[in-house]
Order: C-alpha cells, then structure tokens, then sequence
C-alpha cells in the first residue's frame, strides 16, 4: 500500500488539566503491513471514553506510563479486515479491537473479536454493545443484580454506560432515575431513554430534587463520576443499599496530589451500604452473555443510546475536550471512514 | 435510700481533641427512686468504648447532641437489680443496659437485658459476649462470612472487637493476622489471642512488614480505625477481598472540617473491592444466635479477651483517655462496685 496512515498524537504531555483540541495533531505513518499471525484493519468508527483521560497521564490500573509529545492514545475501533494473514480474521470481516487513534492499524489478535453488522450497527459495537455495554450489564446485572419494583440512580446518565445501565435497570422492572449536566442531557435521558426522572446537577435545588426522587431511597447507584456527586448519592440511598464505583470522571483530569475532595467514610457506615468497585475488563469472559442478552433490546428498541459524533480524525481531538468537559450528549465516536 | 449516687460529668464540651483525666469531674446526686415499670441498678462494670467520644462531640448516627459541662456520657453497664418495680427485672437479677458513668441508674428495660453470671464472667457481656462482641460475629460471620483457607486482617487488633473477630475467623478455620499500636499489644495478640501475626504499625518498616504478612493478598479486612490504615489494608487486600467498614478510631477526635487525610476513592475500584458499613445496633435481634455460637467457645477457653480495668469511677476519665490515645491493653472496663 502506498497509502499513509493518518493518525492523532499528543502535542505536549497531559499530566493534568482539562485536554482541548491544541493538546493534540495530526500525524502520518506509513499504513504497516502484516506479518504471519497478523491481520490489517482499515478503522471505521474510533471510540472516546473518559477512561482514556487518565490512560494519557498514566493513571490507570496496570499498562503504560505517561504519554509524551507524540504519542497516539490508545482507543477501541470497529473497522473491516483489508489484509490477512491471520486465520480467524480474513479480509472482509468486521472486526473491533484497540486499534488507536488512527485510520490502520495491525493486530495479532489480541482484545480483539469479529462483529456482525447484521445484528447491529457497526457503532453499536463501541456503545451499547460494546465496553460501555458491557460496563453497565456487569453493574446492573452481576453486581448490584438490579430486581423488579427497585429504584435505581445513575450519573452521567446520558451517556452510553449510565444509558445502558439505568435501561436495563428498567428491564428487570425497576425505576431509573438519572444525573446529568444540562436539561438537553436530561430531556435525552427522559426522552429517548424513557427514564422516571432526570435531574440536572448544575440547576440550584438539585439536592432538594435528588431527595424528592429518592423516596424511601435508592436501593443502587451505579456511580460514574465519584467525587462529591457519591456523597451526594449516599444521603439518598436506603439503608443497606449498594453502591457500584465504576467511573471517577470527576478524578480523571487531576493528578492525586491536585484533589481536594475528601470522602467521609463514615457516610457508608452510617447507611449500612455495600460498596462495589467494577473494573470492566473482569467481564470479558462474560461477553457473550452480555451479548445474548442485551442485543435482542437492541434490535427491538427497548434499548438506545444516542451518538454524538465527529466526522474525520481531524476533529478527534477537539471532540475529546468536548467528551471531558461534558459538553457531548450521548455515546462520543469519530467517525474515521465510511463503512 | 439515703446513698448518693456518684457520677462521672464532662468539666467541659468536648467538641475535638483527645479527651484527658481533667475534661471530666465527678459529682453526686440523689440515689433514683424506681417507678412503676422501673428497676433501680446497682452498677458493677462499666465499659469504655471508643464509639463514645464522638458520642460525646454529637457525633454520631441518630442521638443526642453534643454534651455540655455537667453531662453525663452514656455507656453500657452490668450491675445487680436493687430495688424493682419491673416484672421482669427481679430483685437480685444481673443486667445488661446503658446506666452510664455512675453508680446507680433507673431504667424501664428499653435496650435492657438478662445476664447469667454462672454461664460467663460479668464482665464478659460487656466485651466478648456484648456488643464488641457482637461487632465481630457480625462481621465475621454476617457480613464478611469468613471462610476456611482464608486469611483476614484486623486492625486494633487487641482490643475486644479486633481480638473476637481474629478469634471466630480462626474458629471458622481462616488465618489470622493483626494490628496494633504497640509491641505490648502485639504480644497480647499473638500470645493470649493466639494470632498468626500481629504488626506494630508504630515500628518503621511497618508497610514491608504488611506485604510480606499479606502473602498473595488478605480475603478480608476488619477496619476498626479508618483513616490511612484503610488505604494501607486495602493496598494489601486480594482483587474482590471483602472490607468491613466498622470502627472510625481515627476520626473520632476531630471534627469534620479538621479532618485533612482523603481517601482515594479509586483504590477499591482497582482493587474490586466489596466494603460493606456495619452498625451493630442492626444485629441485636440476631443476639440469641451470637450467644449460642460464641458463648461456648468463651466457656472452653477457645476465645479469650483480656481486660484492662480501672478501679473506681473517679478513674474512668483518666482511664478513657488512655482508651483515646491507645494506651490500653484489652477491653477497656471501670470497676463501680463489687460483685
């Protein structure tokens, strides 16, 4: 191929602070080549996720150190096999793995796994049905195993993790109520995604709102964000509640010694709460019971997710500031190539 | 009657700091009459407990507010029935109640019960067989369902709470392995309570110390301090261990707005970590199953508690700040009067 590989690296090191489109460039590569066991893929769709925040600084449980000035984060994409010399991935297939932000990228098969774009949108596959899918299936299902005529309470629940979760909440018949950072994102999550209630944190009288909505208290917050927004939902939680850590959105772009939040432990002590930490990755091996499960509401419409999208890599940067200052609503994709 | 009753007062709010020998003063008053449906107490024992100092400060899940000059603290007490107006609170019988730091109290049987001295030692149901007691069985075998093969960690190990929970995990065939302030207490730990290890996190190397005694991670921990040590523990826990949020000993001299250590939330994220708050008062209808199980083993010898007593409630308050700066060695108890 004599095409170059386009790609998106850091322009400077981001230990701290809230990234903007200037942290990043373009850059080109040569499109590498395949060797023996190795599969090329062509990326159509890259996937922006507040995980990837504290993967460029470096913190994040086990991997790579700080990113430099020209390193490419790493992402996941779906994209199609143009070349093969790799058995279980032939030319054609639909494939999603970490391919980064860039338009090629060689695999070995590692984390990745083949899509049928029957079954679903390609999109799809980095949503709902993908790591964020995943995310909320594993919260709502095995972790805090959400029951019927239970009320749920997620943050950032306009996103694709809080949407899955609080959705599949309502599956197993419970009432969700969602957190969210502007009344767009809460008329999505009431809206689109049928939830009870939305309440945007940013309005004056949110606590008052929160406390009306709780009732008798949430039996489950899936918790997205963590910071002062879990003391917040611990007031409101019933006795002997559960609470699943999953996200620390509001940790991600501040190193430790930056914080100046302090968690008051005595909280869940006085609630009698069970506090579950999530970490996604656990949940791979489970991937096709998350897949059994949750497409058939995919393909029904009993489950959406919103997209918010940028077209071209050119914009990926600038839409991952937007992603970290939460001005997306819905699931952030690139979209890299046509399908 | 024309006794007196002694008492124990605070010389002064208590708001923050370590409470000493001059913070409290004693005083007199007349001897309570018992009315219709009451008993009048005679007290043998008094417990120290350290949930009292932020009892003390108003500090604490559902109660009274903060006690002024010439308050009495509350605390558990074992004494003699004197004088009854309760059916079911004879003349001559042995009882359980909160009397507080006096000689003689009335009550109406509210949080009052039955003791059987020939079963277990009196002052044993204010520690191994009251509530520290409790604590620990229900964390232990409720919350934590400590299992064979497993090894827990506790912290203030020597103290009841820490040297009961150790012991039932032993009895349920796990390993166990302490903190604890001094070289003093670790002894008591290992040698009495007949731990595995027991850690003085005074000494340096305390945190190479943890590691190496942590083996491939502890399944359990029993936090009766908070503060750092949780973080230390929890750095030392097995991925999906259990934690026992219980005891806050390192927050119950300061007010929250003092407070400086914060905790980092993405630790039990990373740890997958399951950390489940406990209030005893939640397992007093499960009293008679703690007994059956417990009692037992106090009778044989299988569990021991050792006690650090003071004699005479003109000691309780110096005696409660040895308590508040960890100077004691075993349950910390006042003797009132004689059996």
């Amino acid at each position: 191929m004599s095409a170059k590989n386009l790609r998106v690296v850091l322009a400077r090191p981001l230990s701290s602070g809230v990234p903007s489109a200037e942290d990043f460039r373009l850059a080109e590569a040569p499109v590498p080549e395949p060797r023996e066991g190795e599969f090329l893929v062509r990326h159509v769709y890259l996937s922006l996720d507040p995980y990837q925040r504290p993967a460029m600084a470096g913190r994040h449980g086990g991997g790579h150190g700080p990113l430099g000035a020209g390193d490419m984060p790493s992402a996941e994409t779906v994209g199609q096999v143009v070349k093969s010399r790799h058995p279980a991935f032939p030319e054609g297939a639909w494939v999603r793995h970490f391919g980064g932000w860039q338009a090629f990228s060689v695999s070995d098969g590692t984390q990745a796994y083949l899509v049928d774009p029957r079954r679903a949108p390609l999109s799809a596959y980095l949503g709902v049905l993908g790591m964020p899918g995943l995310t909320a299936w594993a919260s709502a299902v095995r972790l805090a195993d959400v029951k019927a005529g239970q009320t749920v309470l997620v943050s950032a629940a306009a996103g694709p993790v809080g949407a899955t979760f609080g959705q599949i909440a309502m599956q197993r018949g419970a009432r969700a109520v969602g957190i969210a950072g502007s009344d767009e994102k809460c008329a999505l999550v009431t809206g689109t995604y049928r939830f009870s209630a939305c309440l945007n944190y940013k309005q004056p009288g949110f606590a008052d709102a929160l406390r009306a909505a709780a009732g008798e208290g949430f039996d489950v917050y899936h918790d997205n964000v963590g910071g002062p927004m879990l003391v917040d939902a611990l007031k409101v939680l019933r006795n002997y509640g559960t609470v699943v850590l999953c996200g620390m959105m509001a940790e991600y772009n501040t190193a430790p010694e930056e914080r100046s939040f302090c968690f008051p432990m005595a909280l869940p002590v006085l609630k009698r709460a069970v506090l579950k930490g999530l970490v996604v990755y656990d949940f791979e091996p489970q991937r096709d019971a998350f897949f059994a499960e949750v497409a058939p509401w995919v393909a029904s419409g009993a489950i959406r997710v919103a997209e918010d999208r940028a077209e071209g890599l050119a914009l990926a940067g600038a839409h991952f500031g937007r992603l970290m200052r939460g001005e997306n609503v819905g699931k952030a994709l690139v979209v890299v190539g046509p399908e």
